[in-house]
Formats: structure tokens, sequence, C-alpha cells
């Protein structure tokens, strides 16, 4: 249980970091923006989430989660610069990333004694926020807030059925991997058939 | 004088949802979105003056908070989504959040022993923060960055103000509403006559 | 060598309001915004700092801090409003706030006992956090992540610079100064010859 929090959080870390380095890209950032912007999308999420419970905060209580933020960055850098990729390749890691750090959030939450309603919303702000920072940082609209596919819904969504089931006594473990799956069915399945949500207004 | 706290603080997270649902609706975002904004307009000042202080944060260590804050949200969404309102009408409920945040945020900051200038500023803070968050969200240049009429310094007046009367011996009761009126009589004069300050250059 | 630390830090706060002034001076915002884009930028990279590391806020702990950031940012708003300044003149003393505060920050992180690598970045992000702040407050790409000049790498190098030395035995008081100075020379050196990282695409 504990061994899978750990896993799911290294390689959440990774493929935001993964994203973070495509995104910035497009913007001619130069190395170290690359590796800022890359490091905010791999641990905003979780570094908000740790200061809002007042826990220490993930990446400095240990120094591995950064090592391995900064060798994705750099080693996606140099991969793929001067290669030119298509524009939305880089939505499939970024909804495996929304997956695992949506799912491990809410469990660090929920073990933290969290109320269930906040530890879902903690679990949906580590999946968001990272890319969010990562669209700020670049001077963009978050595009979570504009487009109408399912993204933090899809968060949110997977989240409270992690806090459900485990309510109705399903293990963990088991909680865990349907709520990941759940978060990434929803997610890919929004992008592949356009399913959105109600808009503020009709007049598009 | 906590219940006063404590009701001055739910009031402020719903007119304070309001406001971000209504600003909001007019960059076309979808519910989850409209949801995201209107819940840090809320949320985002007094989360930012609990970081601070090192105090718990109020949302989630009372999820009732929560609670008001979404279903504010969704009540005005359905509310007034596809009516068209004039764009200016939501500046007097901001006025109100305005006065009821920073009254009581300067108020959480003295009760938690923090400096009269520290706790005046982490009222201000607590006061603007949300509107802020709401804009930089929305990838515009903060309107209390931008026009001249007064707003954060309404709010710093006010909670100077709060500070001075308990400092000679009024009540803070009494003193809170004092606080509040004056926040909101300076924030809804200088709206109706335009009283600005002096701004860094004189060419406009 | 508290002594240095703490007068390092308070010129750290002065410079960088200063800095904070005069870019915010560009976008025509009137006093309170200049005196809040002022003080985020003399204050804000330090207050990240504290936050990551659950330190008590800096200027919350001590006023005297919010009292020289107040008054550095009043001083030069008065002083060079209606002036027209050439817009790299802010250069300079940016360079200076970067060395000061990069340097600060990663010598009071290592006092918290923070790992070495984390420490080298609480420094950096010390250093350049201000800068992104006021950046984005006034709704620009921050200037950090576009330009090819060494900014946030200065800083780094210095950080790091600063660790090994104490590694290697070096007293703390000198190891600060010689990496302010490797700091401040990277970025001025950089500045004079524009030198540059690889940047993500050869394409610009």
């Amino acid at each position: 249980m504990e061994m899978l929090l750990y896993w799911a959080g290294l390689s959440a870390v990774a493929v935001n970091a993964l994203t973070g380095v495509l995104d910035a890209g497009r913007k001619q950032m130069d190395l170290i923006g690359v590796v800022m912007v890359g490091g905010a999308t791999a641990l905003g999420g979780g570094t908000v989430r740790d200061v809002l419970l007042g826990r220490p905060v993930f990446w400095i209580a240990d120094q591995l989660y950064l090592f391995v933020a900064l060798a994705a960055t750099l080693v996606v850098f140099f991969a793929v610069r001067n290669h030119r990729l298509p524009p939305r390749l880089f939505l499939i890691p970024d909804a495996f990333g929304l997956a695992l750090f949506s799912i491990v959030g809410t469990q660090i939450a929920l073990e933290w004694q969290a109320p269930w309603l906040v530890a879902s919303l903690l679990g949906m702000i580590t999946g968001v926020v990272g890319g969010v920072l990562r669209d700020v940082l670049c001077n963009e609209v978050p595009l979570i807030f504009v487009r109408g596919e399912l993204y933090a819904s899809a968060a949110w969504g997977g989240a409270l059925l992690l806090v459900g089931l485990q309510e109705w006594g399903v293990s963990p473990v088991v909680a865990m991997w349907a709520g990941m799956a759940t978060v990434l069915g929803i997610r890919l399945a929004a992008m592949a058939f356009r399913i959105t949500l109600p808009t503020y207004s009709e007049r598009r």
C-alpha cells in the first residue's frame, strides 16, 4: 500500500515534468526556464496540498522526488528539442499524470485525517495545480478553465470514488487502482468523444 | 464576538463566490472552471492569511466554509447563466466581500498574536487576494492594480481603524462594525465619486 | 555571521522593493498598486521559502522587514515618479537583489537542516520568486523564462558554490561573500556579453 503510494507519486512527478517540458518548449524558453516550468508542473500540485494540510512538503522531506523531477526534465529537454512534435501529443501523458496525482493526493489527505470533501478537493488540486501553474507561468489562460473537455471533473470524480470505496470497506489498494482507472478513463473518453460540461452561456 | 466573526466569515465566503462566478462567466468557462474560480475567489484570501500565519487553513479545519462556497457557486451559476447582466453589477457585492473579509482577517490575525502592522496587512490581503487570484486565473491584470478607485486602500484603512479602536479600549464587536462600515463607505464613495490615489505618472 | 545574514536580508528587501516600483511604474499603477507590487517583489521570495520550509514567515516574525519594504517603496515612488528613466536601469539593482536573496535564502535553508540540493533550490527560489510574482501580477511572461541571459542559473550557481564551500570547511561568512560575488559576477557578465543557455529550439 505505502509502496503503491510511493511509486505512483514518483511516476506522477516524472510524467508531469515531461508535460511541462513539452509545453514550455513551445514558448522557446531556455534550459533553466524549462527546468523551472518542468519542476513547477511536477512538484506544484503536491506542494500546494502539503502546505494547505500543514504537512512537511514532500520534496523537501524526501530529496528523491526532486532528483526524479530534475532528471526527467533534463532527459526530455535534450531528447525532444529540435524535434517537431504534434502539439496534442502531450495530452496522453498529461492524462496519466492527472490520474496518478489526484488519487495519490486524495489518499495522502485521507491519511492526514482530512474530512472526505476536503480530501477529494485536495486530490483534485494535487492533480490540476501543476498544469495551472505551467499555464500561468507561460501567461496563458489555464486550459482546464476554457476548454469544455472534462479535466478537473474527471480528477474530482475519481477522488470521490476513492473516498467512497474506502468508506464502503474496499481495501485502499483496490480503491486506488479503481480511482486511477476512473480518472484516466473519463479523461480519455472525454478527449475522444469531446464530452463537455455545460458552459456559463450558450452564446459561444 | 466569536459568533460575529464566524457569521461575517461565512457571509464573506458566499458573497465572494458570487462575484467569482459573475466574473468567470464573462470568460465563457464551463461548470468546473466556474466552480474553481468561484472557490478560489471565496477561499483564496483566507487561505493565504492562514498559511502566512502558520494557522490551520480555515476551510480544512471546518468543512462548512467549503459547503457554503460550493453551494453559493452552484446557485449563482444556474441562476444567472444565460441572463445578460450589466457588467458593473458585481461591484456592489464585491465591496461587501471586501469589507467583511478584510475586517475578519485583521481580527483573526490579532487573535493569533500578530503585531499591529502585520495584522492590518494580513486583513488587507484576506480582502483582496481572492479578487487578485480571480483575475490572474482569468489572465487579466488584477483590477485593483490598474484602476485608480480606492480598493486595497479602503481595506487597509478599515483594518487600521479596527486595530486602533481596540488599542484605545473599544470593544472588539463595536470596532468590527466600525471597521466594516469604514471599508464599505470608502469603497462605495470612491466608486460613486471616482476618488483616486496619485498614480505613478501624470502621463495617462 | 548572523549580523551579515540579517543585514544582507534587509538590503535585499530594500533593493527588490526598488525594482518592483520601477517596473510597476511602467504599468501606470496607482500608489497602492505600486506598494503591493513593491511589497510582493521585496517579500515574496522569502515568504515562499519560509512556507515551504514550515518556518515562521520572516516579515511576520520580525516587523522590521515590513517597515523597510514599505519605506523603500514609498521613497522610490515619490522620488522617481514623473521622471523618465532608461528602462534597463533597474537591471543593476535587480542583480544585487538576486545575489543577496539567493545567498541569504540558501544559508537560512541550510541552518533549517534542509538537504543540500533542496537548500540550493530554495535559495534560487528566494532570489527569483519576487521578480516572477512582479511579472505575473503585471500580466507578463516572467522575464527569467524568456530571455536567454543567465538569471536563475546565476542564482543557482552561487547557491551551489555556497553549499560546496561550507561542505569543504570554509567559514560561512567567507562562503556567503564568495557566493554573492559569484551570482553578481555571472549575472552582470551575462548581461554585458549576452551569455545565454541553450534554448529549446534553434528555430527563433
